[in-house]
């Protein structure tokens, strides 16, 4: 590993250049060796620092094309998510806190903000999870699909992205809270709770927004802790 | 730079001898060299793929020592918001809705969890504030400090990171804002909601903290608007 204070130098010479510049998602930058050049660092060390900032979504590296500036990518978020769960650094239940948190304004901001076919394809989600039936997979599916149309409909960039990045920890959680749901009714619950947090944003109505994602989180975080005691 | 897909392959394989050997925040990891040899790939490969992790702070490498598994951190996300904001994809009006929306919820979660101590320094830290007067970058740091200690006393570790990440944009945003204060009365208002703040969470009052919280937001995205529209 070269020096790391110089790699650190030269990412935040790339940064520095993509603020300068006013460059925006998708302009092509100046390649590794204009940079080395001018900042006087070897090829390697601009290569690191080029590599981390692919790894962060500044930039976007596709194999042997021009790097560009990068979108941002819930999936950053997300690797921090999985690491910290990983090695026990936070749980389960506190970042289905933050998610909670999160979702509440979403819900919120959807029922204001929502367009036609925004409302339309949150209520076609709510259903998709109602016809899955037992079918897990499409279960988990239409349900992350569903939060996330929901963040999208709230046209806050940011939100959307926050959200996404919980979408790889819901592949994992999900099915085994639908696991603890193990009657009929239990899963009509959770149906109906899903087909009103719908029908609320279709509505147009954020207080019941909000309330039905609530609810929604009330009963998710009681499976979870159900399951966590089944253990 | 070298295949994209082997360097991805070869950062997971790093991530799951991490989970799977129950590794936490730390641990020593095997060197590059071993990683190569196991998965046949190059050194040059393994090399981007342990570069890819560090700037993700999955694993930490203090120069020429050993990788070591990483803690969390707020500066992941805080690169990607301030990349975010330099090329306009996300607004700071959008970045201070999340940021009300996490903050309402510590500051109730540390009216229920803060200990005495945690209560005693967010209390110094409001009165902090009031005592920096005209000096902005004692305002700042005070207000950074602040909202970082009421996280802290949410005593949900995930909480404390995303507010971390705040910390880089309130460096740029807190000054503009609070020169948009330019009487006293302005001043002195701002000042009394982080005193009735730092009081409701010290008298373990969760709904006064929210509130408090959020009426302190309601203040400073008014003032951010008066910004906007002054330039």
């Amino acid at each position: 590993m070269t020096d790391g204070s110089l790699v650190q130098r030269s990412t935040q010479a790339v940064r520095d250049h993509i603020r300068g510049k006013g460059l925006r998602v998708g302009d092509a930058l100046p390649g590794e060796g204009h940079f080395a050049d001018l900042l006087g660092v070897s090829r390697a060390v601009m290569r690191e620092a080029f590599g981390a900032l692919a790894a962060l979504r500044v930039i976007d590296v596709a194999n042997g094309r021009r790097a560009r500036v990068g979108a941002i990518d819930g999936a950053v978020i997300a690797t921090s998510l999985d690491h910290a769960v990983d090695t026990a650094q936070v749980s389960i239940i506190e970042i289905w806190d933050v998610r909670r948190t999160m979702e509440a304004r979403t819900a919120e901001l959807a029922a204001w903000n929502r367009s036609d076919e925004e409302a339309a394809l949150i209520v076609a989600l709510a259903e998709a999870i109602a016809e899955a039936g037992d079918d897990r997979d499409r279960v988990v599916a239409a349900d992350i699909a569903l939060h996330e149309a929901i963040a999208r409909a709230s046209h806050n960039p940011l939100f959307l992205q926050v959200i996404r990045s919980f979408a790889p920890m819901m592949q994992r959680v999900v099915p085994a809270a639908w696991r603890t749901r193990t009657t009929a009714d239990d899963r009509a619950d959770v149906i109906a709770r899903h087909r009103a947090l719908a029908r609320a944003i279709a509505d147009r109505d954020p207080r019941a927004a909000r309330e039905a994602m609530d609810r929604h989180f009330d009963r998710t975080i009681d499976d979870m802790f159900r399951l966590d005691q089944a253990r």
